[in-house]
């Protein structure tokens, strides 16, 4: 019963498949084989960007530190949430990959609102050369908390920073499940949106180890290149990552995958919530669910081998007395059925 | 009428003549002059700390990441509070010179609290390896507002670094202020509170441009040499940073003028607190009063010649409507008496 | 006939495998996971170094770059050679992830001297804080030129990097050739011989895109792991990378592999000395063999669909007028036989 | 008899005067003060460079830094000779300051030579995203070794460079002596021969410590002063740097001293020259003069209060026998002729 992260989870079969098929012979390295000419115009048909630039990394931290610092200078700052995973959990990715640039944290939780951001950014430079300057906006889609910002709501916070003149970066580590929750097209809910760049997940959801990085404006692509570079990102078998996303672009499997994923999210929910001392953070709009719930029910999944994050890890004590727990539940698109109605079973029991 | 800033004011005439004193003949470069060794040896007795690295640079913000970023890694954070002067008016020097630390706001608002801090600091490196990790701790003294910390509230503050294992520094721009108010001494302030290396600022005291870097455990003291010399701070002719620096701390005259600026701003504070529709953000316990006053006397203040800085930037504009505005008056110890009584009147007018 | 790097190969068959089996249900993320904790047992085996720190990262450039940064520190400067690949092929990834050090270029050519190197170190600190402080010593074994350094070279090299308490560090992208060609224990020709620090590489050897960070002193794991994640290196699904070291250290895969691809530059430099207009640049000691030819036989390979890279890029175009050309000629392991012989039979017709 | 260095040197009168002069009550801090319109007005007109950005530092480390930063980025490499200052005396200044740029040593010595460079440069980017790029080039005016650039040897370099696309920049922290030597125009000298930005010494010669930064095309004009406020490097009483460059260049302070430096420097050749034992690095171009000698004749100068630096450091240590050492001597404007003929006097004894 593992909801601990969708990064515990297995490869797709037709992913590892591509991965094996690519495995055929020689072929250039660096970037400019074969599988990365059909990855890039995967990815433009199915955003409807023909002139984007589109280049893979094998790690999300690694996507967006790379993709921000080409965004940003380091004497501004970046703007996000508080429970942004570049600001919480990338051990200063972003402020190391950008040459010191500051994060500043907007709102509270996961979700930024436009109204806030303005009110953020607006006096932002009210202290000239002495205070850092405007720099790029990050979302995270979905958030890190499991929901999701429909096309409206990302267009208001584009507006925002276009205002200011400043990028719209999208941190798509799990943009797959929203696209698949939102029903929305690839194209409505990034660069319609005013997203000038992104990153593509596929690593949570189906791949080996895999994201994409997206610019709608290539004009920074050659120094995403040399950034990419002397990061040590650029792969030489650069195949066998390209392998990995043009399987996971084909036939619709990203967002199969995530449909998949959101399911079962959506089946956990419906069995925990009639659960008595259960309750939920907020109602899940894609592949997490965030439960409060009692600590003995906490204990007693524990010991039947529920696996899952306490979002308070102080709580992660069994033996700690105290109140309800936070858990964070992910349910990765490979999960059996069986096993999340098990673990409803447990919690129910 | 000028409260806009202590950095605005002019040297005092005891440090101008040891300049002019310095200018004999020649002296050995890069720190190695007869001055500096003055400077160290007043600085161990005036702190208590015959075994103190001392170091001067010219600017508050050189002093500031060149220390932090010697006390700190790159992977860290370290914490402040939302006012610091490190997070809000160094243009992301702090972020550049230590390789890219982030840094944690503590609190709200410009007065670090043992326990906000505490609260902040505990559950800090729950993320292991993909949070920033624990750094040290930075206070300002007097702070940006204007305010003291206590002896206690700063050894409360240092003995929730030291149970995290991180050190405490003291940004000391207007550190000779707090002393002056205080009344206590230099080494009962810092050290002995727990603070492990400060600042100590000449430049808005009487000095042309100087600041001393003290580090009460000198295990780092060569690291610190390296990262001024490599930061461009490493002055060939270092003697005539350390005759200010000998001057101001001769005679206790770096105190004499912080008390000066004190009584100034005392005086300024009695005069505007009975006037109708003048509130102070809370009372001065320094050189610096923020006060709010109707918009009305702000226009006829600077029609009058009024110098002063407005914290809301936004308000600087005269012509726009609105409500009371918040001005923040800084008294520089060279302020003569009848230019604040003169200030006083025009406002009661 | 691809003689142009061994990067262009296929992965073998063992490590294809290997990563299909690695591919069942869920593990632990960021490298917790069951085939990391193997790869540590069979590296500390093979190596004998039962306190060996062990990490696992995607390519060279990051396994050079994070390992070098955590030797040094920002105000040093490392040394190599000239032909170092972390000098001429990694877009300043060095000064990047080390924070500004420096690199200082030992000799001429590809293999450092020590005596040469000695040279260089002895007086590097006349400068005192002017000048860039000592640093960690970094050979290539095998050399990007294609030659090994014995045990005794490497140990000559050690002890003058430890006679200025540098520490000794190699960059092993190729080191199961130098092992598979020396015939010595790894333990020999590395920690034996003096070295600190290594990668191990698996990439161009038969992986599809993995090396070994080994730290033969752990003291400096801890920084190692923090600098890893930042730089965006810490995989998610480490497993699929630990699977292909396994795999890759198991049953001798890897002499296996270095020996084939040695063997095969062998009789690739056979077939092509004899014939007329062919020089070395010196005999090969592993799989790169470095060819002077005649403009007109290049042109008659080329035709011929012959693969391979021209040292002088300039000399790249085929229409240019000219003397001979300088040709890098690379052997993998999976490189048919006749294949060679064909390539030869062409250079000889 | 103080030879060592020109910061060794005392302040010019008038330079102490105007800096009397500029501590008359209060003006506005960070650049904004009266002087320093002044100052600004002195560069444009006498560089004959009207829309020319001018900025004021206090040290040389700082002004090439910033000025490097801001004309390179992190992915390139700057080309200097091995002699720069840039290269060997700044404890990696320009790569810390440019986030990790490489210095490329063009040639021997410290006069580069546009044909070599054109060699250096041409093939620079064969290696396409794996090499560093192609990034400013750095003159120092005059060399570390005391030698002129004329007119038409700047020209060509500055050729080169712009044949590249790059910048040249030259460090002039002795560029005084420079013009004074050449008699030809500042303008002639510098962006009317190619020069696109330069740094101008004050420290050396009659300044307590200024530095002026000066870019002819003003386009990142605001990213230096960023980069300056950010590196520390902005001083709020800025007004005590502005009234010593304003003293330094009117009536022309700033020649007649570096004549005064120059003339010293011939004068103390023309007696050495006929000395038994002495030869010369070369013939002086300005105030520095590379000396030869024989190690008796050091002893017997050292013993006398001669004071000079060795240019092999190890040499330093009077009890080691061995050959001639090399002196460097360096002439401050304020020597005292007396002094001079003393010297050489007891050279010739």
């Amino acid at each position: 019963m593992q909801f601990r992260s969708d990064n515990y989870g297995p490869a797709h079969p037709e992913v590892m498949q591509a991965v094996m098929d690519a495995n055929q012979g020689y072929d250039v390295s660096y970037g400019d084989d074969a599988p990365m000419q059909q990855v890039r115009a995967q990815i433009r048909e199915i955003f409807e960007a023909p002139e984007a630039a589109v280049y893979l990394v094998a790690t999300g931290t690694a996507a967006n530190a790379l993709a921000l610092a080409t965004l940003a200078r380091p004497w501004q700052s970046l703007f996000c949430t508080p429970e942004a995973h570049i600001a919480t959990d990338e051990c200063n990715a972003p402020e190391f990959y950008s040459g010191g640039a500051k994060l500043t944290l907007v709102g509270a939780g996961d979700k930024m609102d436009a109204e806030t951001l303005r009110a953020v950014i607006a006096p932002f430079e009210a202290r000239g050369v002495h205070g850092a300057q405007r720099g790029p906006v990050s979302l995270t889609q979905t958030t890190e908390l499991g929901r999701c910002y429909t096309q409206a709501e990302v267009a208001a916070i584009a507006d925002v920073a276009h205002d200011f003149g400043q990028p719209l970066y999208m941190d798509g580590a799990r943009l797959a499940n929203a696209i698949a929750a939102l029903g929305c097209s690839p194209a409505d809910l990034t660069h319609r949106a005013g997203v000038d760049a992104l990153s593509l997940g596929g690593t949570k959801n189906g791949c080996l180890g895999v994201e994409a990085v997206v610019f709608f404006n290539p004009a920074r692509a050659w120094e995403f290149e040399l950034r990419r570079k002397r990061g040590g990102h650029l792969f030489s078998k650069n195949r066998f990552l390209a392998a990995q996303m043009q399987a996971y672009l084909s036939d619709g499997l990203w967002l199969r995958s995530a449909a998949a994923a959101n399911a079962n999210c959506a089946r956990l929910a419906e069995g925990l919530r009639p659960v008595p001392g259960v309750t939920f953070l907020h109602e899940p709009d894609a592949n997490a669910l965030f439960v409060r719930m009692p600590r003995a029910m906490h204990r007693r999944l524990r010991a039947a081998g529920g696996h899952y994050y306490l979002w308070d890890a102080e709580e992660a004590d069994l033996a700690r007395e105290g109140g309800p727990v936070l858990a964070r539940m992910v349910c990765d698109w490979s999960l059996p059925v069986a096993e999340i109605d098990r673990f409803v079973a447990l919690a129910a029991a």
